[in-house]
């Protein structure tokens, strides 16, 4: 692939990711968590305050780096009961491993996507990214008026945290890609990163689905270790470079609608803090979460423009059928999946009676409003 | 019209409504606004900290009225610095002279939406509701990450206050009417309740419109007084009794698109406060911003449903060709009213500005992915 050949030429500032992952490829990540883990002291009880540890899975740097560490400073601005110290992915434990810290006891919290934790619990990824499932508006009608954060409670808790959404991407791209997707047939075969039950309603259909963190997608995509990705939305993906290495961007994301963000915290030390501080947690989270997805909606547009206009990139659509058939085995695969574990189950159950009522909604509002916003008439613009 | 006089003979608890109302209107409104403002107390330091008096638009039970008392006891519970007593609507002034109240020095803060303060400023109608105009995602989009705070306060400030964004409705509903709308000459004389420039447009093409509070709209909609109204979306709607009126059910909502409920900020006051508290109070605003909204989304299907199926409400689209001339129209007369000051103008212009860009990434987007959510698939639903 031309893109491909070119980034590899360049050698660039990503050699540095690619040789940290092979290094811990190397020397075990799971060993360097656990012997990390062990040197950690447990929270602790210091001038009168809790002290928490936050592991992020992102990078410092990316939005969602930012959002964690603005929860953090909101907290510890505001309370005299709770400090927390904000790891980035990678500071302390490997970016996947976020959550394994916190049920080892060396972490109090930790941020993320429901579907890194598969290794644990595939329950969490139903809540945060359901193939032809809720979009933002609805994932939050969901969490907060929906009964969805209790319903997700019952899974995470099966896994020793209490949940809070904390971000949403929005609806996300569906991936780039360096061969045209014509058919179902063209999924046969093709090495894809696309994690959680996305990338399991794509294996349905022959795909050799990875999932990798943020770091080793663009060397992964360059090296053609992998043929196709996906990742977030125009400003995450111009940001991770994944243009220098495909040709063709795809629109929308259908196996990821609208991605929570998941603050996952101990149940334990959850339930040791007092009213106060609970609430403030969920006040701040709330703020965060509407932060997140205001800023990838506020940002998305001119780095689109960029690709498009300035990288050449291509944008295509799936063909009407093929979406057709991923949105019907999308529910099937779905089905399946959820009914391989009663907890999975019961959240898959709440999450698609919640979509069936409002669907009826957001058909009547939001998707009417759409249409009718791109009749023909002119509007200003400036 | 039948059910106006179901309605009237019911003789219902509105009879409350309607007689408090003649009473404001007999005695004068802003006579009795003006002798209850000064009595009240000037905002105190009391213990050490301050106290502040929140007045707002909306009843104690509506979901607004809620959503001030959980902001004001999230401040309350988490800052000794601050403590805020909210007023509901009529309970210390008029819902619609809540913004006057603390621009004479009776309260510091006020609930509503921008386009009840139209006595003050035509300005904050822009930012509130723009025909045609933001999403609720947009909405937010453009206020946290758009520059659109910054841009709003510009034009708060010019009257005194500091805006900060508590709140959305989401797409509305087009309203409710006893005649059907079948070209635009079906506006030429028609009475509607519609506040703000959504009011205006209608207006241009021979309408009546006025503007009401909440408790006077189905007392007018039941004697004639008026033909038609428009209030916020089925919960709301249902809540109001509206169905009792009226007949036909109008989607989406054009004229305000996702309404921003605005919280109002004596501007002195705020600078008095730190930045803890400032922080406190901007990170408080964002959660009750993103409650308020998914409250409307989650609740809106179920009433939409009893609308329709218990109360027999027949739902109803305008034709392509009156809406596309109301988009057309919407984007002249805002234009034209923007131009009148040029406070007004810089936030429009500001508006339309990020609207023509973030539109292309909501088409590429959420309207795109809730095209193929539609596609024939059959989906799980249980």
């Amino acid at each position: 692939m031309d893109r491909r050949e070119i980034f590899m030429a360049k050698k660039t500032k990503n050699s540095k990711s690619i040789k940290r992952r092979n290094f811990l490829k190397g020397a075990g990540a799971a060993a360097l968590g656990a012997a990390a883990v062990s040197s950690f002291p447990a929270p602790a009880i210091s001038g009168g305050h809790m002290e928490w540890i936050a592991c992020s899975a992102f990078g410092k740097a990316s939005g969602l780096g930012k959002a964690i560490d603005r929860f953090a400073s909101y907290i510890n601005n505001a309370s005299d009961k709770l400090k927390i110290t904000v790891y980035h992915g990678g500071e302390l434990v490997p970016p996947l491993e976020s959550l394994d810290a916190v049920r080892s006891g060396a972490a109090q919290m930790a941020y993320g996507a429901g579907y890194y934790w598969t290794n644990i619990s595939m329950a969490p990824s139903f809540s945060a990214a359901l193939p032809f499932g809720l979009t933002a508006q609805e994932q939050n009608a969901w969490c907060y008026y929906g009964g969805g954060i209790e319903a997700a409670d019952k899974a995470y808790n099966s896994i020793g945290v209490k949940f809070l959404p904390m971000g949403n991407t929005g609806n996300q791209m569906g991936g780039w890609f360096n061969k045209e997707i014509n058919s179902l047939a063209d999924f046969e075969g093709l090495k894809i990163r696309m994690p959680g039950l996305g990338g399991e309603v794509l294996k349905s259909f022959g795909a050799n689905t990875v999932l990798l963190a943020g770091a080793d997608v663009l060397p992964s995509l360059a090296s053609g270790a992998i043929d196709a990705t996906e990742w977030i939305g125009p400003a995450a993906d111009l940001g991770k470079g994944l243009h220098q290495a495909a040709e063709f961007y795809y629109n929308p994301g259908w196996h990821e609608p609208a991605t929570i963000l998941d603050c996952s915290i101990d149940m334990f030390e959850w339930e040791k803090l007092d009213d106060a501080t609970k609430e403030l947690i969920t006040v701040a989270s709330k703020a965060v979460n509407m932060e997140v997805l205001s800023f990838f909606q506020a940002v998305n547009d001119s780095s689109y423009q960029k690709l498009i206009n300035e990288h050449g990139v291509q944008m295509r659509q799936l063909p009407d059928p093929v979406m057709n058939a991923l949105g019907q085995r999308a529910g099937e695969v779905c089905s399946a999946i959820a009914a391989e574990d009663p907890v999975s189950q019961a959240l898959f159950s709440h999450i698609v009676e919640f979509r069936s009522s409002i669907l009826r909604w957001t058909n009547t509002s939001e998707k009417e409003y759409m249409r009718v916003r791109s009749l023909p008439f002119t509007y200003p613009s400036a």
